[in-house]
Formats: structure tokens, C-alpha cells, sequence
């Protein structure tokens, strides 16, 4: 058995795809944590469906196309990305590993892409500011009390955040399962069998001690004892139902960036928000969190990019793994994609180095498909690009 | 481990949707009662479909409605309810939880509804009239005896029944494997395993002995030995296949208050059901449990709304088990649905209590729904707030 | 635990459908014997559809129709049967059970429908004229050796057979590979394990020993040691591609009774049978066992129908497992269903009673349903009476 | 138990299908090889779909058709072939088994066809030429080295290897997750684990270190230790996405035999091809290893068919498994069927002999299917001989 081999003494080699950085990140943090970032609303009929709705779609192959330097390259909120997919914003990403949003927003602009940072982070929006070289992203849940939302709006702004992206499909908490199941309520409620399965994860659990990146720091001042309570207290009376389209032009108003409606189903919906002045949608169900039983992202998105692709940036998530899947929601006319859950994944499974490297993986799968494709660029990618699947 | 979480012993939360409540459901009553709760006729193909048929269409999403108040209310048979679900007739409720009918009624009424008294019930007219505070519904089997079938719709209307559900779809009894192989049958069948079955649900088994309400108790006096078999013997000799539509003329003429007809599927019944002077319908395949094979009730229901809902009040039930189903279902034309087995589960697994705790679950999730489609009231609900699923 | 309840020692009870008779029947044979049964050719494709095509349709309900009496009589090829059903040919019927295909007419005639006679039966054409007291109907393969087959045609005659049925679907022997891969080859092939195998179904066993009806009786004198080799090399050496059309005219001009080509799917081939003076044909894929990726035959049926049932007698066979899927292939434009492996599953589980009780139960379960669908008579099913499923 | 049965030891039968060769062969093969034959790109979607899409069709039975001798000769690039099915180019085949090419070459021409030797092949240019007896097809990579790219040409040209097959859909190495996670990278990387899994299969292992036949022989003289690195060093490095049209016409230029080009799957490209002077075109997707996410070739078969198919033979590969496959890729336009897996299933289960024995096999599966389809000959397959099943 020699000539011609390498010789190593394991065979483990890094996850080499989303789905194998989904694996690992199961396996390092507790239970509790692993319901909270995977599980969907109600039946997780839409959590599914996100993912499965790609399958509608072929990439066609085309030959002899010299494609042999794949631009990736677009603007977003006026600012130029390496490639077309950006870090969506997650809540409560120090749960998953202490480098939390901060790993995220280093991880991204080491991609040559931006974080959408979450009004729910674990990290504040000045300590981001501050740990970064680049200019991120804001998201904004409209809460009732005008006078936080417009704090949020201000640090953000002089943090150096340059666009803006509010979340609308939150008018109540989506109802899920598994992490009301496994105490991820509000507050978390522990168990001693939750206490003995993370104390099973010692590397996380370390990190949780030393770290404590579980409160949400634009809300309370620190992580001391009782502010994971305050922080929820004060998110969850906040979130309300009672949002309408004149706030939104309030936080129009108050913004001079560039401003992102995200939450965005129903092309109506679109329309308005465009109408009113926003500078693009995220045409995004919450990532199957929400409303469950609404459309797959990608099957929503073509209505929406017709209808208001012409004069907004049209951004997409939801069920996104792979670099197949970023090139079918280019090709029916989204602008770049954001992802959520892979970078989640990656920050769990190898803290700011896996969100990067998840980051990495689907640019090196899109721009090998894009090269089968013999599409040079992604800005490209078009509707005849793709072949529908017979169902 | 501290900061921020609340501490208990113990994880185990009460169900958490209907599903959860089957499943408790299941652990507490002996296998043979839970054959005759769960199973349908033949293959159970229709009874499959009665649930996956909902995935047919997608709930729309709409943003910044301002939906703060959603408004349940219906009024079915001249009742206002408070939500727009009742609890369907079910027969020898008492074997899955002693409070029986009984029971059922006043979960119903303590959560702003109704029942429909089954014919088949385990605790009579007079009996369930007595110990609740509202009027509820009673439904009637069009037995061949018309002295029989007259007197219960006198004892209903004197018991202050206000309106009559006549279920047409039982011309003859439906073939139900799974409770004929437990030996379910008309009389049941015991074995030691049998026994032994129930004796390891020492709960169930206990209040079986105590309260005996496994008989039809508007059919025979008292539940003595005996009367069992002298209660299936009565259902059985009455079940005929001979019924018509001058019967239902007959039965029209004897009852003043609102009449409903279930168990209707196709719009030509339910225009003639509907000429011959029905306020109402439900269209229902009794829960799969009659003519396997035939369309969900979820596919039939469009039809029959488009042709008499102007004109009469159209309900449904089969397969509902969310509040996503409930909206489904309204939004197809229904004005309320009725719900068979979710009661039963929750009476199975909690009495009176469950079966409220069963509808707070369906209407909390009704609420959110609405809230995050953007529709106001249950009421408003139209095709216009759905989207076809490809298949 | 008392009270209206009846007292068993055990819950054994009979199958109550053919599924259930199918592992029955399983559980009484050698496995090479059920794999004989059971297999389909190549990838078993066109076997699994011949049933989950039936799942194409819906059985329409309906109401208040006062249907009491069903009425399920027919006429096939000149005979009134009691039931829109009848027994398939099937080949080898005595390595089931050594009542073999006597058994299977005594059931049909007990049961008031017919047995169409293999020409691969276990007891010859004039055994089985003997053992029975209707006029049953013979199966002929169109074997190259004319005068052979001629010798067959009037052995059938002169017993009193009165139909003829041609089975054209076999120019070769399809590719079963169950069978091949147990031993159940052109000679069976034993190994010790199947012998052990058989040996622990020592009732089949010594059925077998004793009976010996596993030669084809009709080619062979007697079921001494070698008859059964020669019976398959008769067989086999007869198979032939060669026949066309003239063969067809030649049988036609030597027939004076009805003749029904079995195995058409293509409703040109049926139409130029039809032309030729076929009474009726047979849609049939052979059980599947043919030509694999064929049309399940509830597919093909439809065209044929259309093509030839106003001046044909046009019956199906394949799939057909329930009295809902011969209530769809009436309605579909079948005159009648033939039946083989329900029969077979009988006939394995408890002989002629076995067959009988089959039979009984596919009565049973159409009767139930022509019930619920209002439909008096099984001769009045037309496709109103179904509705397309979606897909 | 006697009496026209054959006894035998044991039950043990060689495969009857390609199915049972691939089981035969997966044991015989070390994981790692096993999981670079089978393993697809990415998600396998394709490599599944290359498969399941043969399911969209049903063959049509006609029957008294009088087929008795069924033609399957075709003619393709000037070579008549006894059977529409040739050996597709596969790379690596010596690591499924020592006889390699040379064997899969013997086995094609044994069988009357022919083998398209792949560029990446285990046996040189000249010891295949020196080995069979028939003039054999050469696979071609378009390298960015047109020295070395010529030099193949040329050799092939010398060595009396007909025609040409260029394939164009590696401009860059499909992502192949299950060889890159057992180490088949480039070069292989052995681990303790995966040594002691290829000493459980002694008879590959030792055949592995007698013959060495897992080196590139095109491209590096043996196969010394050392030569597999360099040999796969060779290889990617001269893989490039550099490769245009004009390529394509320079390869057309210096070769003087048919052409084929490998790999189309849109008919533009198709038709381009065509115009720019091939022969013919093989609908392939690299059997799902390359885009994955892009069509079946059954679904990409028609199209291109349609278009170029009066002017250039049109072959196609990928998920043919059985005669039903290839009846059913002929019917829709193709000229013959390449197999690779199916070959090297063959290859690897028995050598050359098991490669002839899978090609056996496919010709007595399609003569059987066109027997009962009533199609004397092979090349007479079209539409009309399909009937498109429901979805």
C-alpha cells in the first residue's frame, strides 16, 4: 500500500459543506441552544419547505464558455461585496459561541461581505463598531416605545452603521416548539438535565462562564447576574403588534442611509414599502420562525423581484446551504442572498474561523457552478439560466 | 450556570399544541379505546388526507397591518361564539375519560363555544343539560325507528337544545379495521391481554369502574350490567341504510330551531339539503371513519361553500389540528369548523380541563396566525388570504 | 370489568381484509413458494403502481339516497355472476395449497361468481370439470405447437368450459427475479435451507408430500418424480414469440363460445382484438409480471374502455385489492375485475374456505361503499361517481 | 420434498441485475474506492435524479406482434455495434479491478460494442490498442496544454482508436464530497483505518500491490511510487476552465475520424457543436459527478434530440441501469446509451468477465422489453413506443 499516497494518521478531515458545519455545530453546544438556532415555528412546515422549494428549479450547464474568472462582485446598500451573500441577523449568536456577533461581523468582512447586525445581539452596537474595520449593517425591530427604536436608529448611526434593516414579520413572537420545549422561553428556565447536558459540552460551557455573551447588550448595560432577565423583559414588552405603515415612514424619516424592508412575502407588500421610500426588501419569512405554513422564500421571491426589482434591491434568505442555491436566487432576480443559520453554524462549530469558512465554501461552490454555468458573472444570473423541475 | 435563567426540577411542560395532546392522549387510555378514538375505515387513506390535504395552500403573510386585536367571533346556528371552532359530535366519549360529554360541553362553554351532544353520548340529553350553563347542540342519527328518533328530538328541545345536527354520511356503519381487531366491536370483546391493557392505565381503569359511562345513555336507563349490550343492540337494530330525503323533510317539519346536515361532500347534496330548508351543513367524511377513499373534506369543502354558502352557513370538519387549519378552512368558505378528535384528546388526556386547554391552544394560535396575515378578524378570512402549493 | 362487554380467551381473529389474508399467506408458504406469488418482473415498478394507481381517484359520497340493496350482478361472457368479480388464471395454484385450482372454483361458484382455469393449473381441465357443479372458464396460452393447443381448446370444450380466455401477454417469460433468486426456475432448483424453509411450514409440507400438485396437470399425465420437469420443458418449449394475429383468427374460427383476449393495455391492440370477434378483452399487465415499466392497468383502462366497451366486454385485473378499487374500475369502464393474488392469499391462508372468505370480503366492502355512494347497482358505476385526485 | 426439482448445495446465484452486480460490487471494492465510484457532487441531487427520471416514462405493450428476432445493431461514429450500448470513459478503473481498461475493453468488444477509453485511463493508449482485438473510441480532456493534448491525439490516432470523444463539462473538478471525505483527493490520502479496511478485501488488495494499475499511464510512464502523485499532479494541472470554441475547432482540425463531443446537455450548445463539424454529441452530466443541481439526461435527451438529431448522432449516459432504461433513451432520440457505472460495477464485482456479463444482462433486458413491445428492431424505437406517467 504505498506509491502514489499520502499518508495521514486520521481521516478527519473539516466539514466540507454547510450541512457537515450544521453536524459539527450540533455537537458542540447544548441542547437547549441547538432547539433555539434550528428550530422553526408551529408545524416547521415553511422551516422545511424553505430548504426543499430549491428543488424546483435546475441550473443549467452550458460548455466551451472559457469562464474562467468569476466576478462575484455587487452592491448592496452601496457597498461593494466580494460576493453576493451577507450575514443575516441572528439574535442571541453569543449562545452559539462567545464570539458571538462580533465573530459574525469579523468573519464577514474577512469574506469581503457585511453583518446585518441584530437589535438582539449579545454583543452591543458600539463594541461591534468598535471591533471591526468595516462598516456593518443595522437591523431594527420597530418596537412600540418610539423613543428606544430612535436610540437604536442614533447609536447605530454614529457607530458608523451604514444601512438600515427593519424587521417587520415579528408583529407577535413565532410559536416554536422546540425551544419552548427545551426552556428557551423568556427567561430560559434550567433544569438539572439541561444543566448536566451542557456541562457535557465543556468547551462551551467554559466559554458561557468566562464570556457570558447571553444578554442582550443594546438593551441592558452588562451581563451581571439578572440583566438576561431584563434584557428579555424589555424585548418581549416591547414587541408589538400595534406597527403600521406610518412607523415606518417615521423610521424613514429619522434615517438618511440606505434603508432595507426585511420580512417581505406578499409583492404588495413590496410595493408599498418601496413606494414609501425604503431602498430594498429582504423577501424572507424569519427563516421559517414565523408565520409557519407561509410560502418558501424562493417561491415568494419571484413575484416580488418582478414587481419592484426594477427600482429596489431585491435580498432573499431562507433555506440558503449551498452555492446552488445562491445562484437560483440570483437567477429569479435577487441581489445577493443573506444567510442566517450557516453562519450560525459555523460560529458554533469553530467560533469567527467557521463563520468564515462556511463564507468560504459557498463562494468556492458558486463560483464552480457559475463556471459549469459559463456565467461570468453572478449580476448575470437570469431567470433563463434556470430549467424548472417537473414536480 | 446562573444570570439570567430561571431554575425548576423538572422539564416536562403540558402539551404545547394539539399533537402533544395525542400523544398524552395515547399513554392514558387501554389500547382498544385508543384503536376506536384513532382509527378510520379500510386503508385510512382518507384519514391521512383529512390532515395532509391542508398542506394544499400556504397562509399569506402580510406586514404592518396594526392587527392588534384579532376579532374570533362567529355566529353559527344563531350562537355567538367566541371563536370560530365548536366541539364536533363524538360517540361513547366516557371511554376516553369519565367527564365524557359532560365534560366536553363545559370545556366548550368555559371556552366561549358549543358542543354537539352526540346521539351516541355517555351521559344523557336531560343529564348533560342539567350540569351546563349554556345551551349546546344536539346531534341526531336518522334511525329507521321515527318514534325513537322523535322522542330524542323532543327530549333536546325540552332539554333547551337550540339547534339539531342530522348525520346523514352513517347509512351503515363504516369498516373499521383497527377497532374490530381490538375488539371494539358491537358488543366489545375482552381478553386477559385486554384486560391486563387497562389494568397497566390504573387511572383510566380506575374511573371505568367507578363511573361506568361507556354506555349510550340516551338510548338505555342506567348503566348497569347488561346495558352495554343492550345500548349497541339499540344503535345497531336502528342504523339503516333506509333513509331519504323525506326523512330529513320529516325532521325539518319536527324541529323549529336551526337544522344542520352532516356529513355532506358533494355541492348537489348540499343544495338540495339546503332547498329542503337546512340552515347548514358540515361538510364532513366522519372523520375518515365511513366511506374510505374519498376526497378529504378540505378538497370537498370549496365546492360546496361556492354553491349554498350565500345562503346557508357552511362548516367543516376532519383533519384540523392547528389553528393554520382553522384558516385554511375559513378562508375556503367555512364559517367555523367543528373539531372530534382534538377534544378527545385533550379529555383523554386531562378531562374537562384538557379539552379547554386544547381550544385555548387552538385559538392562541388562530390569534397569532391572523395577527401576522394581517387579517383583523376571523370573519374576513377569504381565497384572497391563501396561496395554491405546487405539488 | 364487567358490564355489556363479551368474554374471550384470545383476540385472534380471522384477516379482515385481503391485506390481512396477504400475511396470512405469508406466513403459511416456503419462501420460494411466496416469492412465486408475490414477485413482479425486473424493478417490481409496474407491480407497485397496479396498486398506488387506484389512489388516483376519489369515491364520491352520497347522501339520503336510501340504498338498501345493492345489487352487484353482471353478466361476463354470457354468464351471470353474483358479483362484479372474478378469479383470475393463475398459474401453479397447487404449490399455495394443495386445493390448488379446484379450490379456487369451488370458492368462485360458492361465492356465485367463476374461475377462469390456467392453462398452468395444478389439476387438469378435466379434474376440474368434475370437482365443480358450474361451467367455469379456461385460460389458453396461444402455444406455438398448434396442435397442442387445439387438443387444449377442445379438452376445455368438452368439459364444459364456456368461455375461452387467450393470454397474449406472454411471448416471453418476463424477468421475475424473486423467483430466480429462490430457486422457483425452469426446474425448481432446492438447496438444504430451502428445504429447512419448507420444512417449518410442515402443514404446507405435508400438503405437498401428500397432494403432489405442483405439476402442470393439463401438459403432464400424473405428478410422479419427473412430470414436473417435463411439465415446465412442455411449457417453456411452447412459449413462443411467434404468434400474431392469424393465430388469434385461427383460435376465433375454432371457438364457438365467448373468447376474451387477455392482457391488451393499448386500446389499438384492443380495437383490431375486438374487430378480429373477441367478445371482450382483458386489460391486464399480467400482475405486473411482464413487462416491467408498463402502464398500471387502472391507467390503461380508461382508453380501452372508451375505445371498445360499447361493443365489448371489457374487464381489468392488477392492483386490485379492495372493494373500493373494483368500485373504481367499474366506474372507470370495467364490466368486471378478475382477481388473482387476493384469491392466491385466500387460497395459501385456508384453501377454498380461504378463496371464499376473500371473495366475501371484497362483496362486503362494495356493497358498503356502492352504500355510502348512493349508487343501487354496480352496473350504474360511471365515472360521475369518482373525482380525480390531485397529484 | 423430490419430484421434478434440481438440488444444489447452495442458493447462491450470480447477480441477474446491474443492481446485483453494484451490491457485489461495493463489497468487493475498499470504501474508498467504493465511494469514488458512486459518489456524485455536492448534494448528489442529480446523481439521484439521473436515475428516478427514467420513471417519467412507461414503455407501451402491444401485443401478437409476431417479434421473434429482435434487432438491436446500430452504427455509431462508422462502427455497427451488435447492441445500442457502449462502455462510457471512466477514470480510474483500475482501482475497481487490476483488469482496468483493458478489461472493460476486452468485455465491450466480447460483447460487440465498443469501449470509449478515458484520457485518465489505468492501461496506456497502447497497451488497450495492443490488448483487443477491435478498433476502440478515445476520450479526450481538452488540456490547457494543446503539446500534450495533441500528443494524446496523436497516440490514439497511431494506436487505431477511431473516434473521438472530447468532453467539455470539466472545466473545473465537480465537488465530490464522499471521495474527498475518504480521502480519494488529489492524491489519495491513506489513514491507518482506511489500509486496514482494504486488507478486509484481501483479494482486491493483494491484486492492488501485484498490478498497481491505480496510476494515470496517458500521462506518466508507470507506475512506480511516486508516479501517482505526479500522475494526478499532471492532471489538474492541466485542467483548466480555459477552454472555448475555438478549442474545440482546433481539435476538429487535427483529428480526422468522428467526433463526438461529451457532456451537452442544452441544445444550443448542441447545435453549436454540430455546427462547428462533430459527429455526434453524448447528453451527459458527467453521471451527476460534475453541476449538480442540473437536469437528468433523460429530461435534457429530447430537446437536444429534437434539434441536432436529424444531422448528428446523439448518444447519452447517466443513470441507465436496465434494458427498460435504454429502451426508453432510445425511444426519445438516442442513437445508443453509454454505460459507466454499470461497467464498472461489472468491472469491479468480476473483472472483464463481470463487465460482459452486466452487458449481457442490459441486451437480454431490452430484447425481453422490445419482444413485448412489439419492436423488431432497436433503432425503430420512438415517441410513440412511450406513454408519459402521471406525476
Amino acid at each position: 500500500m504505498t506509491g502514489g499516497f499520502r499518508f495521514r494518521l486520521t481521516g478527519r478531515t473539516p466539514p466540507l459543506d454547510v450541512e457537515g458545519w450544521r453536524r459539527r455545530a450540533g455537537r458542540r453546544v447544548p441542547p437547549m441552544v441547538w432547539a433555539y438556532i434550528e428550530n422553526g415555528a408551529d408545524t416547521e412546515r415553511t422551516l422545511g419547505e424553505n430548504r426543499s422549494a430549491y428543488r424546483d428549479w435546475y441550473l443549467n450547464q452550458r460548455v466551451l464558455t472559457r469562464t474562467t474568472d468569476v466576478d462575484l462582485t455587487t452592491t448592496v446598500a452601496g457597498t461593494r461585496l466580494d460576493l453576493p451573500v451577507a450575514v443575516a441577523p441572528v439574535g442571541l449568536a453569543g449562545a452559539a459561541h462567545w464570539h458571538g456577533d462580533l465573530g459574525l461581523a469579523r468573519a464577514a468582512e474577512r469574506s469581503g461581505t457585511r453583518m446585518v447586525l441584530s437589535s438582539a445581539s449579545t454583543y452591543s452596537i458600539e463594541e461591534v463598531a468598535r471591533g471591526t474595520d468595516e462598516r456593518h449593517w443595522f437591523q431594527l425591530y420597530p418596537w412600540g416605545d418610539r423613543a428606544l427604536t430612535a436610540s437604536l436608529m442614533d447609536r447605530a448611526r454614529d457607530s458608523g452603521f451604514t444601512a438600515l434593516f427593519v424587521t417587520v414579520d415579528v408583529p407577535v413572537y413565532g410559536n416554536r416548539l422546540r425551544e419552548r420545549r427545551t426552556g428557551m422561553g423568556l427567561p430560559p428556565t434550567l433544569t438539572p438535565r439541561r444543566v448536566l447536558q451542557a456541562a457535557l459540552r465543556p468547551r462551551w460551557a467554559y466559554a458561557y462562564l468566562r464570556h457570558r455573551r447571553t444578554t442582550l447588550r443594546n438593551l441592558v448595560p452588562d451581563g451581571t447576574r439578572g440583566t438576561a432577565v431584563e434584557s428579555v423583559t424589555v424585548q418581549s414588552e416591547n414587541l408589538t403588534a400595534d406597527i403600521g405603515w406610518n412607523d415606518l415612514e417615521w423610521i424613514r424619516s429619522r434615517w438618511d442611509g440606505p434603508l432595507f424592508v426585511k420580512g417581505v412575502l406578499h409583492p404588495d407588500d413590496a410595493e408599498r414599502v418601496v413606494d414609501l421610500g425604503a431602498d430594498g426588501v429582504v423577501v424572507s419569512n424569519h427563516g421559517g420562525r414565523q408565520l409557519d405554513a407561509v410560502q418558501p422564500t424562493v417561491r415568494a421571491l419571484p413575484a416580488v423581484a418582478q414587481r419592484v426589482g426594477h427600482r429596489a434591491e431585491v435580498l432573499v434568505d431562507g433555506g440558503i446551504r449551498s452555492g446552488a442555491d445562491v445562484a437560483v436566487a440570483l437567477a429569479l432576480g435577487a441581489r445577493a442572498c443573506l444567510v442566517g443559520r450557516p453562519a450560525v453554524y459555523g460560529l458554533a462549530g469553530g467560533g469567527a474561523d467557521g463563520v468564515a469558512e462556511v463564507l468560504r465554501i459557498l463562494r468556492e461552490e458558486l463560483v464552480r457552478n457559475l463556471t459549469m454555468m459559463g456565467v461570468a458573472a453572478s449580476a448575470d444570473l437570469a431567470p433563463h439560466h434556470l430549467t424548472p423541475a417537473p414536480r
